[in-house]
């Protein structure tokens, strides 16, 4: 399904913001580009987008304005001088930041007369315009809903609900689990490494077996929401115990074991609290007390 | 594909062997089981199975054995009383245990006049028999490929290499991805819980998100292979920035913060190592220098 032509502006041509215009122009929007350094719109009016001079002259050439700078400094350093001509403007922000930014960063554009809906873009530049990549989106759903067929030149748009900070919060949470899986999985690949393994022969095992642990988390989830682990599968126990074979693995073969350690020390805190047959689940109410709440 | 049946024993029928012996008749194979605790050979014996007295009896049925019990002390007394009459058979383990334990086995097996594989079950006791589920099995590539049609009742084999050892290698290492993806996905779920997210609206955007990951987990095997770790899409010192975010946002929210903190540790020690400006797979050379190497 192709969207109808709508006009956007893209404040910010870094790398990321660069791919967005590239899928806008693609999608067949009339977009118009600006960045400090000028020279980074050259290739994208080559393609056909209009370049504003000022960010006056980008604001004053669309209805819908995306944004996607550094951090909230450059945002704001961008976007003050020029908040008096925001009203009936609706600010896209794909710029990464915390809930608490975004949550300003809505309540300054509702100031100033703006439509505000913030943004995480799960994806790195050339996934950017493919429909698998998830747009995280958070802010008002009319605003999401009048915009999403302009988004979804993008990615996957995903409107999580209407407090601003949501799409910073599940960025977060998301990245905290890819940084997880990813050094879970390096980890891995250093020890199957160690007995001359290449990592490429490693990985595709190491990806269908991702599958199955997102069985796993499909599973867990409910559990989680019930605050009830049955242990039916495979206890923390269980998970105790096995995890002392990857430690004397890594340990026998010089690999860095502070994760394996970590985990286990999770898993036995879990334990401690009564969990010991419950399922990796019951892990949560370990994670949710904080060393300064314990 | 159907498989000739062949007859085959199954030594241990606790979660794990009772399942194994049930896709074994499913699959239509003349299996043989036995049990320290007789009474859990009872609804194999109503599905067809032959029930063997005594491990002797277990043995003598059947040219394949395949033990699955609690750990390797566990196998060593059920089948060292009748380590005599092992000459000619072949015994398939899937006990659990390490890569020395498993190398073990196969010189003990070896000794007796018995091929050997060792293997290591990659799902809980309600995926097998299903095609998409990995066996990862070592040992000899012909007595692999010999029984590979018994073996595909019990799930997808692959055959890892003629070390004996490498299935439980291969079985830590992905155990541990999936201990950090599921606690770095708990963590997540902890931290969007604390706004009101429930875990089952989390846990499909984290799922799709795990997907994109693992395109990450493509690109970067072969950089790990080539010891050059280019950060085009995104280096160590861009994700060192990032994580402050989900740090500061987790403990905003009460929620422990371990799990990050070791994480930012581990790459800040791989930007100390010069990679600043690398991709995350870089990480790996962090990782191979273990405290004691260090
Ligand atoms: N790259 C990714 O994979 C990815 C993925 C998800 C989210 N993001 C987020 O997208 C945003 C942009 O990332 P990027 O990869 O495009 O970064 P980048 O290539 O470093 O580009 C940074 C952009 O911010 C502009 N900028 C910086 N400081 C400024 C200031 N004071 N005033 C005006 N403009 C300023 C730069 O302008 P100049 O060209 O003039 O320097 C440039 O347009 C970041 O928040 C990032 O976290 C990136
Ligand atoms: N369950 C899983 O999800 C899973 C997944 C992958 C791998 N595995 C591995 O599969 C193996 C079996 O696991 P399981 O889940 O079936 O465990 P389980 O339900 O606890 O069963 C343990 C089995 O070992 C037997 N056993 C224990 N000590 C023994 C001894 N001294 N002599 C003879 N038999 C003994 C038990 O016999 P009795 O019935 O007489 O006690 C029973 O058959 C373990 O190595 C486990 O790590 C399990």
């Amino acid at each position: 399904m192709r969207s109808e032509p709508a006009a956007v502006t893209v404040l910010g041509l870094g790398s990321m913001g660069t791919a967005l215009a590239g899928a806008l122009l693609k999608g067949g929007h009339a977009t118009t580009v600006w960045n400090r350094s000028p020279h980074k719109a050259k290739p994208l009016a080559e393609r056909g987008a209009t370049v504003a001079a000022t960010p006056e002259e980008a604001v004053a050439a669309s209805p819908l304005l995306i944004a996607c700078v550094l951090d909230y400094a450059a945002l704001h350093t961008v976007l003050d001088p020029v908040a008096d001509s925001l009203a009936g403007k609706t600010l896209v922000n794909l710029t990464s930041g915390s809930p608490e930014q975004a949550a300003e960063a809505a309540a300054w554009a509702r100031a100033h007369g703006a439509h505000y809906l913030d943004g995480a873009i799960m994806t790195t530049p050339p996934g950017v315009g493919s429909p698998e990549m998830m747009f995280l989106y958070s802010g008002e759903r009319t605003v999401f809903d009048t915009h999403r067929p302009v988004l979804a030149s993008l990615g996957d748009p995903l409107h999580l609900g209407t407090d601003p900070g949501l799409a910073s919060l599940y960025d977060a949470a998301l990245l905290g689990l890819m940084w997880a899986a990813m050094t879970g999985w390096l980890h891995g690949t250093a020890l199957v490494g160690a007995e001359g393994t290449p990592a490429t022969a490693f990985t595709p095992v190491a990806i269908r077996w991702l599958s199955a642990v997102t069985g796993f988390l499909t599973t867990y989830a409910p559990q989680v929401d019930a605050g009830h682990y049955p242990g039916d599968d495979a206890t923390v126990d269980v998970q105790i115990a096995a995890i002392d074979h990857l430690i004397h693995a890594a340990a026998a073969r010089g690999v860095d074991n502070a994760l394996p350690e970590l985990l286990k020390a999770t898993m036995e805190r879990t334990r401690a609290a009564g969990h010991g047959s419950s399922s990796y689940a019951s892990v949560i109410e370990t994670l949710r007390k904080a060393a300064g709440n314990r």
